[in-house]
């Protein structure tokens, strides 16, 4: 695309010049001590018709309003109204329901923030925050399962009640709001919570702790934007645990909950997968500010032990539907598999804090394979059904629905609704060299070099479906810095051209190409991608994956469903027949399905007699095979049709062999 | 071995003679209808040193005392001992403690018919008698739970109260200590219990029904005891389900207690593996005295699912720990398998019931394959520990025990003892056309054909390590009949030699030789089997055994152990390497090793570098394997030493490919 005209130069800058609260990313660590990289926000990124433009649509137009309709309907809101005595009505629901409507506030924030919301949702947004701060409690204290009737159960049910889970939903969603139009109305009611929290509790006073982490993040955030350091220390008293609430919590409990014990005892990823995210976020985001070396060591052994032992290719996490848990390493089943779209979004979450305290592209491909797979999953095409769970496989009942409307713990449609709102923020950072390219997609991004210079960048691309983009740098004048490209880890090369220049040897620091050049308005970078599906194989340790294979295609992993295969086999009738060479795939662009998807059709066999009508066990031998093609869809599409048979992992045989 | 002298055989007739409640077959279908074979007492079969005679030393000589000791320090007999005062104490343990103690019973009474049981177990046995005889409420309920303080609660709690399930145990344990002995005080004290069911409840009486099946066998057995129509038709009445229970009870509980609904309703096995499996059993026992076709063809659809779709190789049941359940078709997990001992337990008396039914060796496959596996290997080998689970996968935990020598539910360590105790009990049958030989093992059998003539039969073998059994046929005089001997499906070929002459095409009638000619005393029958090892796949549905396979022999699984494979790898590091040719095993008979064992030695491949330090996904492609040996032991023998690894289901790869 051509440069913009000077024009809107200038309204950047302005923008940038702008009232304190606006224009702050996602995640504001421009003050951060340790952060690396910085955030681009939301309002500086604008994403173009591409891959994600109808996903953020389906979440903005269709999941924003429907949900609020659902919120609405469940006494989600009323909650709120009736501590006002707005409504003269019963609470309603599980404890936790004030957090599913501050996430989806926040999700709200964040398409003000792109100028993506209409008027009507924003309107509501504005209607919802007015009946919360109305209902608040004259001491500070806000969560409306404990108001009124149920005060004194407040704080006599640390572990289970949620009470600073919920207080750190209403600060995240406070501070975007905040961030989205400057009115501080939420953003009071958590500091009012707050100072609560701060003249009641702590080492000198008395002990509180929280079952689910969130609050410590959230913390954290609130001090990046209200620099005082009370709330950041608060967010170290919840990490570093209290050691009066130890004899409070069983030991199973200190596994589950991943909270309570101090953060830096930690040495595996054990317990709900959720928990465990927002913690290590949580953590990650304490160690940007102060820089503890503790934190940063246990936060590393961590992110090892998930990445090589505990996480499905989707990037999902959580691997027992018992205690929504990690299980031990290598335990993955697929059929089984919990995987709950806030886990994957949480290790989006993680990922990205990972990234800016270290520029390093290990923490983006992972944040890559978990918001293009496990996380983009949890949303339908439709915007209008939700997955709690992310199986990486399905039996194909008809009554087995993973995608529904609601749940009586809707945690993740506001979770799917906030990170896709928020996505044009994860795309590009700062850092003092020069400007970062995390994802690809079209995208435009008005913003400045931390030196003050602005800059304008666009891609143009049909990523994940093309294997090409083209990223146009216009800074406000000719100038030399670094744009840092990132180089994914699945793509085995990667061809490079400068300003119309092939790169034959270019640089590459930590996953990302690091272009140093004097760029002048309009220089160009071409990357080109190898897009060639892949053939992936699980670590043998994972029993569940022996004899089968993965296929991915750039960041997209792909899957088979029943409907897509010849009429009368279900996906488990089929392994693929791999040549000896490799793997002989075709990619065929199909507009029409899916919302438009790139297939991957491959040849395969099937027993001559199905499986179905073959005994249980029988004598290792070849049987007789037929052969056919195995056609995959991208997991993130599965079950957006009728119900039906669908594996990610699909067994093979070498073309030749009798292996099975 | 030579023919007996003609005194014992004497004194053989005399027994067959003997008062009426003396040589009783485990089960007595000697007056059922609908039965093709029928039984031969445990009295009359003697197990000499081979295969189970240690297994069954164990559980007589080290199981059932130091059980005693464990029912005796957990109050479980003093719960019988305070309903008469005898004790004053408390009641302790969960409510089925009753059914612990007369599973233990009933396993002495075997003990007691084959004289194998001590002066001392079996004076501890007369003196639980006498507790619990001096312990019946005066209305004729027994069951302790239920009994002064908390008689009030008796039939409140039907799903869960296991009331009936106890009496089931006090019934088959009164009629094994009748049979054993002639001393009626136990069966008495279940025939008081017996008619107060009977004066209380029923279609024209209140309704009553038990959420753990069990006392429907039992009541057909005393049937078969006491021939009172009356117990049939209460067995009749559980197993037709009472329609006013069917409002006491959720849709969930129907599939869970597999009870309740009319028996003739169900499709599939389902809920609960153990109450199934009892179940089935109870309704086949009905089967046997009515004839009713619905039953039949209930049970044929249940055991096509059981065998086709739900049954490990080993033949244990119960692929979820959640509700101790079956799975969906094809759902069976090794490492998460449940496998409770008591429903390969289960398994066996099911089979045993089909096989007397119908005379056919598929029955008996599946009994063989349970008894020698999924049922044996929950005794340890010193008979000190039981397995409640019995898992086909280990990850070698130290803090995973398997083998505890007790369980707060400790249901399995008495059912283990019974079906050992009993074991004899299950070689032998008899026709109308002659007599049949299920089980191979060194023994002596001394009974009579149906039309009394009296018969000695010894079998000289080492199976299931050595691959040939020689019979001994005895009649007390030259006489035409039939002599069944089964032709176990493994064995691919299997030779027969009868009186010294091949026979080169015998007869096979469902799955046994029918050998018929005029037997002299002293002819002898040679068969041998297919002993060579076997690779054996798993039906590709079965999603978690593809591209595994698993080792069998004879008639046992085997599986591989840590603690065998060269140091520093364990179980999970090794994949076979199977020549195209096909398997290439050693077996090695060692005298010394887990109480006499044939073991396996194959050749295997590791990776270069060890899995636990290598990716978790990575492209498929071929890595460096270094050759070596996998060595594997009998299935039943695991965890007998120290913690360690532990797989049935084995990767491989065929030589010269790089399938994985």
């Amino acid at each position: 695309m051509k440069s913009l005209p000077a024009v809107v130069l200038v309204a950047c800058v302005a923008a940038a010049q702008g009232p304190a609260w606006r224009d702050r990313p996602v995640l504001d660590t421009s003050k951060s001590a340790y952060a690396v990289l910085h955030g681009v926000p939301v309002s500086a990124v604008a994403l173009r018709d591409g891959f994600w433009s109808p996903r953020r649509k389906a979440a903005i137009a269709a999941s924003l309003p429907t949900f609020l309709e659902l919120l609405e309907q469940n006494g989600e809101i009323d909650n709120f109204r009736r501590l006002s005595g707005r409504k003269n009505v019963a609470r309603r629901g599980r404890i936790p329901t004030d957090a599913d409507v501050y996430k989806w506030l926040e999700a709200v924030a964040f398409a003000v923030q792109s100028g993506d919301a209409g008027p009507h949702i924003r309107q509501a947004a504005e209607g919802v925050i007015d009946d919360i701060a109305a209902g608040q409690d004259s001491s500070g204290y806000m969560v409306s399962a404990f108001m009124g009737e149920n005060a004194s159960q407040r704080h006599t049910g640390m572990a289970r009640n949620h009470e600073l889970y919920i207080f750190g939903h209403m600060l995240q969603a406070g501070i975007a709001w905040y961030r989205a139009s400057g009115d501080r109305r939420l953003l009071d009611v958590g500091l009012r919570m707050a100072d609560y929290l701060l003249r009641n509790f702590g080492l000198d006073k008395k002990p509180i702790f929280e079952g689910h982490p969130e609050v410590e993040l959230a913390l954290v955030e609130l001090y990046r934007t209200i620099p005082d350091r009370r709330y950041l220390d608060l967010a170290g008293y919840f990490l570093d645990g209290d050691p009066r609430n130890m004899q409070a919590v069983r030991p199973a409990d200190l596994v589950y909950l991943f909270t309570v014990e101090p953060f830096t005892d930690r040495t595996i990823l054990e317990g709900h997968a959720v928990r465990a995210m927002y913690a290590v976020s949580g953590a990650t985001d304490y160690f940007l500010e102060t820089g503890n070396r503790k934190y940063q060591t246990t936060l590393a052994n961590l992110w090892e032990d998930m990445v090589g032992r505990k996480m499905y290719v989707t990037g999902g996490l959580g691997s027992r539907a018992q205690g929504e848990a990690f299980g031990d390493p290598y335990e993955l089943p697929n059929r089984q598999a919990y995987a709950e779209s806030c886990a994957a979004i949480g290790n989006v979450f993680w990922n990205w804090r990972f990234l800016q305290a270290t520029g390093d592209g290990k923490y983006t491909d992972v944040l890559e394979r978990a918001l293009y797979n496990g996380a983009n999953s949890g949303l339908s095409l439709d915007g209008k059904l939700y997955c709690y769970r992310n199986p990486l496989e399905v039996g194909g009942d008809a009554d087995d629905r993973i995608r529904n409307p609601w749940y009586s713990t809707p945690c993740c449609p506001p979770n799917l609704e906030r990170i896709l709102a928020s996505l044009p923020g994860y795309f590009y950072s700062t850092s003092k060299d020069g400007v970062w390219v995390h994802l690809f997609d079209n995208s435009e991004v008005r913003w400045k070099l931390e030196d003050g210079t602005p800059i304008e960048m666009s891609q143009q691309t049909l990523y994940p479906w093309d294997d090409k983009a083209t990223i146009t740098v216009t800074p406000a004048s000719a100038k030399n810095f670094t744009v840092f490209v990132r180089k994914p880890a699945w793509s085995a090369a990667a061809r490079l051209e400068v300003a119309g220049v092939m790169v034959p040897a270019p640089l590459v620091q930590k996953g990302y190409f690091a272009i140093r050049r004097t760029w002048k308005p309009g220089d160009r970078i071409t990357i080109q991608f190898d897009m060639r599906p892949r053939l992936t194989a699980a670590n043998p340790l994972v029993r569940d994956d022996i004899g089968k294979v993965a296929v991915e295609r750039g960041p997209l992993v792909y899957a088979a469903e029943g409907l897509d295969q010849p009429a009368g086999t279900t996906v488990f009738d089929w392994q693929l027949a791999v040549p000896s060479g490799g793997a002989a795939f075709k990619s065929v662009w199909k507009a029409d399905m899916l919302g438009g998807i790139v297939t991957l059709v491959h040849p395969a066999v099937r027993p001559a007699v199905p499986d179905r009508e073959q005994p249980l066990y029988r004598n290792m031998a070849a049987g007789k095979y037929v052969s056919g093609e195995l056609t995959l869809i991208p997991f993130y599409t599965f079950q957006n049709r009728e119900p039906t048979s669908m594996a990610v992992w699909i067994p093979y045989r070498i073309a030749g062999t009798a292996a099975r």
